[in-house]
């Protein structure tokens, strides 16, 4: 099933932007698992637009409906349903989109995949909006996960062209900075970095971006504590490689990459060795240019991932791009409500994509 | 099946370095289609150390054995299954492997994750080897997307610090350099450079890394041509998604990026995105950053992407390591044969993988 | 994923007899077809309870909601997703059942199986109506069949000790019976027989089960007629194995046999072979012994197959049984409003899952 | 992928009747397993001809080579792969077959498929020779439930006319005459009937249908005790789902049914139900119509079901049929090595393919 993820925990997203409602089914939740809508309200506060930052003006409520699966607060063991009605949705924004394109938006490969028949205000399925039920499944799996002790905890690394400190810096002691403390913080903020005082020059990268009617990327990262050893599935469910499935199928993202990534094509092997030892009987390593897998499996260090968010396409500036309808070349300028950087936006979603894998795979 | 991939043509490999024999069995290849083991052979010959440039003096005949699946030449339909036998294995070189870890392997996570049962003689399954089964896979695939135009070429982006033009230069107009007659030439070549001029600078990169018993890594890049549009399943078979499950389980692969990757996420919208027009009634993009994807499906655009392949771990320069068995730190200079760089040989590979999750999403 | 069938068109059900509601997910409809609300509930109204045959007093309106994947009446090609409420459930009614087990329902596996936390109201996700979900997708997946010429037919084959004359007498021929004014007339009538004079033997059966507070059971059968040769996929997704698969899904069926099943136990090769000859240019046999399957896949005769139907296990008559909290025995009157036979009410319910399964597959 | 069983434990089958080899790749069998080729031989004789019973002149030696996943004999965790070379075929016993269809085979349908390149000879991946494979996955999944407690017998209940006591007869007690004498006297009889005078008269019934150039059928049933409560996953994974799928899938199986199955039908609630009870703390039932199983998930009792096995098709009587190279009618007179009755062979093989679901499922 193309629209799902997982074997034992599956995550089965359904809806479109301007359709009724966006939902999920997920299966494999334990029976008696607490099911707690207020902590998943919080968790999905998380990926609403933020006045300080974001430009969209859609208010996104929300309101989640769980219509199976829960009896008195706890999982049933049967599919857990939840919907998101979709309300103010205002589809005249969208009317001249049938048929002109929006440049490096799925419009053009949709309508030619759909045969024309798909749903074209606001991206339809293809919207970031369907991230919304994806965090749904994700903040049941990451309180199952931190029942085990593990924590999964995303931040921005770069916005535009703002680089923060990464991971790759702090090695392989990056979960010694991220406390509980750090997690809260980072939790909280509109623009959470690992080192606070680069929230001032993203916010300035972003407002600059949004005067000149513009947008621009950033990158995330990752960093998944306490995972236990032997997580991954040769050859082909590597858990680099079902991480990778998830995280390339949200919105804007296109690249990703496991510990040093790209910056270890560079290195020769004595560098890019993360050198063995024991500590208090359990086995280490000095550095973690692997990202805590190594053959497709966790080998008990942090998992550390980044990934690549692209700028929002849908910017005012006036665009060189074609009609369908007319066989014409022509010009768009995205008016309707938009955010000038979805990074900040995509960092729990990322978590929840993670949790979902991880959990699945436990 | 976590040993597979794919749902329509579906590639399910098995082996060890050291069993008897590794393997693969294949479904969905069109009753009829031509199997032709001269050319099979031909396309594992690339992945095969080559005298001039690799150091590994296994000498891997890979004489493959079609068991089933094929009369008189021609796939009946049934799956086609094909061995390698395992010959010249020289097991004494890893007895001591079984408890001294060597760093940045598999073999830590895999003991743990196994029991000690793991077959840990050249790493067992998580070997390098277990990559000619998937190049007969791709063969194949190839062959069938070949005959529908579609054109999968993968080469040397970077050899440690020698990088050479990317399709990132090329832009759009990467397909115009990839002629029939550069393809050969980079089939033929044992240091496949988009521009050959960087082979000698490559060679002496990986000869100073052996030479220093060390290793060295690599960037390859890959371009798909003649893809229709609409190729991938949203939302989460997305075309993205499905080829980096299966590049992030060749071993060594630490990162993978479509199109501009992680360059995009520094850029603004207005640059990042790709002004759209007709071109003799197709649409065409001027840039290609998204690698052409947009949505998680196929646009029409080359599909480019690029993998980060990390030095061998093999080195004969001595390292900080564990012995699991003796509970204590020890050291490990490893011997045997050994590549100084793998990324020439998953050159092949790169086009296999992609080859199969092409053809299986057709 | 276990709440679903199907690779290519695929139904995700969702829901218990007493959560807020009950819904399906479904995946492959292809864009643009045409989406009758109207036809699926008429095709629901079919497995509603009929005042005349049926004692069930609960009124299922179950009035559609369409939430996604649909656009003016058309398909978009994203998931369809689609509720009916549970309205009109009174829970109260099942008070004393979370730890008094109804024999020969789900209850005691079911608790044992989710430690307690299962749904036990009405049977959870156990219960007959989340047969309504799947009577939505089969009524897609029969309209897009019947398109392709394609006729799903189910009908009663017998009521308790009532048995009206099979297919397995009809023969070969059981095609020239169901002409579309017979079709109509099955689909018209609450008790579907294909020779209606066993209509009123049937009934009295019924009526005299539930007078005694009692329940009786039944055979439907079902005819495909029109399906292509070549349909099902060697070795394990056979045309019975996908079948069968769904069948025993559906609450109260405990046995399928296809084409003469059983009886062909008893028969010798000569007899159950079944002849070849050509009949204007096509393959035809002049017995159909195997049900129009040999060798797993289709062979362009009739695909006929029976499935036993039990009685209803909620019967007014006091039975033994445990009460498991108490960790007694005890017995049990089951009050409350239950069908006396459900296989009427089965018949469309078998047509819609061979039409999920052959759609499918095709 | 249609070739393969199981999501946890998974079998991939392939081979044809004359190709090279058949075999199996097998996934998740426990890291540490030992597996004892004598006793996958011991079982896999089973299902071989028997000199006083079977006609069947093929030697079938099916001896066994390991490929991978075994290192000292103990399973490594990665695929375990065996093959079975294919000897003594007699290929030119085919060559008529290609386009003269054996009646009630799956040539005809198999051609159709295929466009004519399926591999003919011995009905190629259809042939029931391709139950080996199969049975190598069986006897280590009957192994590994064997430690946990659970037994799968699988015996004759019919041959022909000759019908012996089912387990319908025994009811609820049927576990207490399967005493591990009897088990082991069943496995050993070339007619394991669990009343073993009824062997003499089967027999007959099968000698009479070889002398007559012709076959006979049977049927087969099986029970699984010590199975704990809660097996099989609501709503499409239902036990009586997965093992069914299983079990059509092997050639010659028409009818499937778990407890009184079919029977069940013409009973009354009050009759069907199955009676609960405490006994020394444990639940259980007075009768078991349901065969173990209700709401598709194990409850505790045997799981018990039967399976009807058609005449095997092959048969020395001529026969009507077709030239589908003719396109005219024609008569074939099946000569070569064909047993007169294919339920005795399959009796492992039900075993075989019970335990590989059951396995999986746990």
């Amino acid at each position: 099933m193309s629209s799902s993820i997982g074997k034992n925990y599956t995550v089965d997203v359904f809806g479109e932007s301007h359709s009724a409602a966006i939902g999920v089914v997920i299966g494999g939740v334990p029976a008696g698992t607490e099911i707690d809508r207020g902590r998943i309200n919080a968790f999905l506060e998380r990926r609403r637009p933020s006045a300080g930052v974001h430009s969209t003006a859609r208010r996104e409520t929300d309101e989640i409906e769980i219509l199976s699966g829960v009896l008195d607060g706890r999982a049933t063991g049967a599919p857990l349903a939840a919907i998101i009605r979709n309300a103010d949705t205002r589809s005249s924004d969208y009317g001249l989109l049938k048929s002109v394109m929006r440049p490096s938006h799925s419009d053009y490969a949709a309508s030619v995949k759909y045969g024309g028949y798909n749903d074209y205000r606001g991206g339809g399925q293809f919207s970031g909006r369907l991230t919304a039920p994806l965090c749904i499944a994700g903040s049941i799996a990451l309180d199952l996960l931190q029942k085990r002790g593990i924590e999964v905890t995303a931040y921005l690394a770069a916005i535009g062209s703002v680089h923060a400190p990464s991971y790759k810096e702090y090695g392989a002691k990056v979960a010694d900075i991220l406390t509980e403390t750090k997690r809260e913080e980072l939790r909280l903020s509109a623009l959470p970095f690992l080192d606070a005082s680069y929230t001032k020059a993203a916010e300035d990268e972003i407002k600059a971006a949004r005067s000149a009617g513009d947008s621009v990327g950033g990158i995330i990262e990752c960093v998944v504590t306490g995972l236990p050893v032997g997580v991954g599935e040769p050859l082909y469910d590597s858990l680099e490689g079902v991480l990778s499935k998830v995280l390339f199928s949200i919105p804007a993202v296109k690249g990703v990459e496991f510990g040093s990534g790209f910056n270890i094509a560079e290195m020769r092997g004595s560098v890019a060795n993360d050198r063995m030892y024991f500590e208090s009987g359990a086995v280490k390593t000095r550095t973690n240019h692997n990202g805590g897998i190594t053959g497709g499996i966790s080998n008990g260090m942090p998992v550390t991932f980044r990934v690549a968010v692209k700028p929002v396409p849908s910017i005012a500036i006036e665009q060189d791009t074609v009609d369908i309808a007319a066989k014409k070349d022509t010009k768009l300028a995205i008016g309707g409500r938009h955010d000038a950087c979805i990074a900040p936006r995509a960092v729990p979603v990322i978590e929840a994509a993670a949790a979902c894998v991880l959990y699945d795979l436990m």
